[in-house]
């Protein structure tokens, strides 16, 4: 991509081509990002979300990969208030399923360890395994993959790491157990983020088979029925809604901010007209991204 | 309450009086148990949220206390299946505003401080004081309070832990730095579930200004605009919705559960009529709890 032609003043070539998420090496974020953009994707891994939309926005990073919402711990507000703050539009979706692998180092049979680093979030997800494993401790870690580089770093022989198989193949560790999470619905699902511009001149390839999906925010004026009118603008017009979800506006009662996707390309007929519909109720609107609906 | 007269058949002495909740004494768990049922309230810590369910089913505990839906991190969906499985309904609602606090043993001050322990979520949330504070490192432990008991129980001096002013009081601690969270906007919605059979004989006090609120959990049919008529049967009823929130349906696609609270009780005849009104469109419904509306 960093060799295209691209319009005068734009730099001819991107000045880094990672793709920025939060975590360590191998944490979840870098699974999606790998299943976005392939194996061989570059990475910029940042302390926090803010510190991955400021990579994006800045130039650091040529993408960003930021999880959206959890099958079991709801939507991630924070990345909705920086998707608005940071204006960076979402070109693709993925959805990937949070598996906890026991890794250890190479030579470390299951019978040698004593205890077990992880996230507590992590940690908490296995305790089934726990359960049926009482001699080995649960120890919490600051995340889930740097519980891996740790152990290695340290060379420690008693214990093992809960984390996901790319961790393990990143910092070399060996999978004693897959798969020790208690519930196996727990898929986290992420956004692909790029700068505007780059959106414009690449847009994201899809089959054509593929439907397309846009994501909104929007505020209604406090009134009853507000929201019923809202969605009037997709329901008149055959518009599928794949998620809707109210955010109280602290400091602000009874009004509130919708998160709402629907089944459809932002630029269709059919769409505008369902968003120049929903201007006419809403205080506030605004299209987040529209991109290929992920698998 | 314990000694009221019960109906013939309900023990007359509740076996056990305690609340129910997640997390180690002093959590936020615990400070919102004490704004719902006042500061002498004998409490039951669980591991698990499963636990906190299953001790109140099963007569271990009188009234549980759960968080379902935090102002950043969204709703805690687990949370919400379990109230579908196991029929324990809400009778409350209370909103707590998650204040960290850096708490050292009695003696110990802030310049000795080298390293503050705290669950990774709360270490994330008071990054602003660490990049102030370079000499102080952060520890991940297993929970916020956890941390202050431990701080206490090995005597450490050179360390402090971020926890709320409860866990400070519960074990001793003393506050070295109040509100040191970087984002004041943090709050954590928690609700009181009793058994049914206690929610009828003794429902929840409310001044007669309060007004009330109904939380459901419904399905609809896989058919466009079909949340459009559900929510008819509230907008043609001027009964004004507080949350509405999808979740999609795992193995079945296009299959959505929905929550959705409104202002009114579930009693009166509007609501009722909006009820049936709902039951002819949706799949599935269930009133999980109709409650004072919480400051």
């Amino acid at each position: 991509m960093s060799t295209r032609k691209t319009p005068r003043g734009v730099p001819r070539k991107a000045a880094c081509s990672a793709i920025a998420f939060q975590g360590a090496r191998g944490a979840f974020s870098e699974e999606a990002t790998r299943r976005l953009l392939g194996q061989k994707v570059e990475v910029l891994p940042c302390e926090r979300f803010e510190d991955v939309f400021r990579s994006l926005k800045e130039g650091r990073a040529e993408g960003a990969v930021i999880p959206i919402e959890n099958t079991l711990a709801g939507s991630v507000h924070e990345n909705y208030d920086h998707l608005q703050n940071f204006e960076l539009p979402i070109v693709a979706e993925t959805h990937v399923r949070i598996v906890h692998n026991l890794i250890a180092r190479q030579g470390v049979s299951f019978s040698q360890l004593k205890r077990a680093f992880s996230h507590p979030v992590a940690l908490n997800q296995c305790l089934d395994f726990f359960a049926r494993n009482p001699q080995i401790e649960r120890i919490p870690f600051y995340d889930t993959a740097g519980s891996v580089k740790m152990l290695m770093e340290e060379g420690l022989t008693d214990a093992g790491a809960i984390a996901s198989s790319v961790a393990a193949e990143i910092y070399g560790g060996r999978i004693l157990r897959r798969s020790i999470e208690s519930d196996r619905q727990n898929f986290t699902r992420f956004f692909l983020l790029r700068k505007p511009e780059y959106a414009r001149r690449y847009p994201f390839q899809a089959g054509a088979n593929v439907p397309w999906k846009t994501s909104l925010v929007f505020t209604t004026r406090n009134i009853p029925g507000a929201l019923f009118r809202a969605l009037s603008a997709f329901a008149l017009r055959d518009l599928n809604l794949t998620k809707i979800e109210s955010r109280p506006l602290r400091g602000k009662p009874w009004e509130y901010l919708f998160y709402l996707d629907f089944l459809g390309r932002v630029d269709s007929p059919n769409a505008q007209n369902a968003l120049n519909h929903l201007r006419e109720i809403a205080d506030m609107l605004r299209v987040l991204g529209c991109y290929p609906k992920g698998a």
